[in-house]
């Protein structure tokens, strides 16, 4: 597998991060991996094809928001949230204060 | 001219309000509208054509970013800064202070 394009820290352009967190099954993905650490890609979210996610997980990684590495068949997934801290300083803190997780059908509908 | 739809403050939904500024022409009618009062829709933003605006109005509008009214024949919109400052505190400043105007060349791009 290539490695994927990330973009580099002063590359990552707002509009892009907010277009990427405009989506509710995204941002769902932001909230858990604002925890902190390296999640498998399968860990996150649940009854969603793979064609769908790895869709997602292309706009997350592109914009800048997400860091993905191959580890053996696995996709590892974790927050750039130094990178998005020092670009954007507060916004992803007001971003998570600011969620309110959706229901469980509308993210099902967000699919 | 039939009072367009606005979504009521508890009705603002933080992913439609990110995909609504995820775009750098309503980036920049955020950072005009921003400074306060209400602007003719005329006076925002140069050399887009009527039917592209209007799109970029019912988005802002319809996401509650902007309040539009009419007045006579002229559009006069502004910040609905206190809704989306009581609904997602410090994210509008966050977004703001995070924001860099996109270049000329790179704002014509995007319409």
């Amino acid at each position: 597998m290539s490695e994927p394009h990330h973009p580099a820290r002063d590359q990552i352009r707002l509009e892009a991060v907010l277009t990427a967190l405009g989506h509710p099954l995204r941002m769902n993905v932001l909230q858990v991996l604002a925890e902190g650490g390296e999640y498998p890609c399968g860990a996150i979210v649940d009854g969603v094809s793979k064609s769908t996610l790895t869709h997602h997980w292309r706009v997350l990684r592109e914009s800048g928001v997400i860091n993905q590495r191959a580890s053996g068949r696995t996709l590892l997934l974790s927050l750039r949230r130094d990178d998005l801290d020092a670009r954007f300083p507060g916004l992803i803190d007001a971003i998570l204060a600011s969620y309110t997780p959706a229901d469980p059908a509308e993210l099902a509908d967000a699919r």
